[in-house]
């Protein structure tokens, strides 16, 4: 090709810079936990995520819409609304599409063609489990970004991604990305609910992007996981929160006198959300140790 | 529940009895390959499937959409109007949709929805890389099959699945399989490119059926893929074939005379795919050894 399309790394660097956050906010909208009137609309998948978007763009590095929420009940096209709404309002913000695809071949080309065509994702998450196959139609687009999954937050799966002992999957698929990563633009899955695995990720790959799941609901520990999975830059990690910024009732009281544009159409879930996403952003900024404590530089 | 769904095995061996066949036909369609003049038309990949189905249904146990087909062009509701054709007009035929999802509790939830409330599917494709909570919402619908990912017909596969050779991966899933399957609905995915690991796979789960791609295009051997994989009962494996049998251009010379309904129309595409399925059929059956001499019974 003539021009030389910007890597995805670079393109996550710089979200890092700019918003000074390493927050991303995961859209996982379930139908019976809308705020009305979202909650009867046919569109209020889309309307409820625009809004968190519109809430919280300046306090993220980037946002992680998941295809399942949309997908059970038919709604790829408010998908793709919220997509398009990102990148029409928030340019510069990657969209992480949550998937999991995992096939092989002319499958998996089919899949990297929803991903990154039909959605307009920046990025899309991998499964491993059919090896490179899986994995190489998603590197043809050198500019999108390929989160595999790595070490995943939920406990069933050390099974599996933990065997063996002396030469777990996990980092089997970590040093396999390495060498995927001829374009900048492979990043990992590494879960903050293991932050010993995070820091042996971290050491395998040296800089190369984290997706981190698992802070907040899930209960990982923000300040390991800063220890663990931070860059030698101090950046590296794009921490995904979902539920606890989308659904904060139980966090909200305190709103911090960012909510105005909302409130007056009683829409104080944006602002409860942008609380909950600013307090979570200063949080892991206080945590983060400064660059030279990083033993990493 | 007041009554008690029949189980997804028992519909199979029903399937496979009243079909006489092991045979499933995938069902891939391809934008560029469909022909005129499905090619042009918006459900185009609807009617080409249909049309197939109708022309293969009483030689073939079950049929298989694979979903990025129709996700790649946003086409999710032609996807749809393909399986409610099927549970129509072939009642008892199963569809099992080949969409390899692998997410963790409430959004493994919403896969299942996505794939039996949504699309009405009889079974799904899943992948095991999360563990047990990735599997575990899916079993929650008894009377629907759960195709786990065990060993993948693709040589890339064996970094992962293979490893460690004392007890691989491969052979866990398996094992774990056989926990998940109470309710009679678990199935395995286990391609006849491995002959050697099928026939480890099927010593391991028994009577569990097997989903078995890698026939046709991708060079599998039938009559080794039979030994290794049949059950006691000379059924147990639903043996997949897509491509070779809906775009057998180059080996549908010979018709075998059944192809009037479709000749009329010009439609000659799908008597060739029901030649093609007809051959895959007749060849299985007759390779398909007395069983007293697969040494299960």
């Amino acid at each position: 090709m003539a021009t030389c399309p910007i890597g995805f790394h670079d393109r996550l660097r710089r979200a890092w810079s700019d918003s000074g956050s390493l927050l991303c906010v995961g859209l996982d909208p379930v139908r019976s936990r809308l705020p009305p009137p979202f909650s009867d609309s046919p569109s209020g998948l889309r309307e409820f995520c625009c809004a968190i978007v519109d809430a919280t763009a300046d306090l993220v590095c980037a946002f992680k819409p998941q295809a399942a929420h949309f997908a059970a009940e038919g709604a790829e096209e408010q998908l793709a609304e919220v997509i398009a709404h990102i990148h029409q309002s928030w340019p510069g913000k990657p969209v992480i599409l949550d998937a999991k695809r995992g096939d092989i071949g002319s499958t998996a080309a089919l899949y990297a063609k929803e991903a990154f065509e039909r959605y307009g994702a920046d990025a899309v998450t991998v499964n491993p489990y059919l090896g490179e196959e899986s994995v190489r139609p998603f590197l043809e687009y050198p500019d999108r970004g390929v989160a595999v999954l790595c070490r995943t937050s939920n406990p069933g799966s050390g099974w599996l991604q933990k065997a063996p002992a002396a030469d777990p999957a996990y980092l089997r698929v970590a040093a396999a990305a390495k060498d995927w990563n001829r374009s900048g633009n492979v990043l990992l899955v590494a879960a903050a609910t293991y932050p010993e695995e995070l820091a042996k990720i971290r050491a395998a790959v040296g800089a190369m992007p984290l997706l981190t799941p698992g802070i907040g609901a899930q209960g990982g520990d923000l300040q390991q996981t800063l220890i663990a999975g931070l860059d030698a830059a101090g950046q590296g990690l794009v921490i995904n929160a979902s539920r606890s910024v989308l659904y904060p009732e139980a966090e909200g009281k305190e709103l911090g006198g960012t909510g105005e544009a909302y409130g007056a159409a009683g829409q104080e879930f944006a602002a409860h959300s942008r609380a909950a996403a600013r307090r979570l952003r200063d949080e892991i900024n206080r945590l983060i140790p400064a660059p030279s404590s990083l033993g990493l530089s």
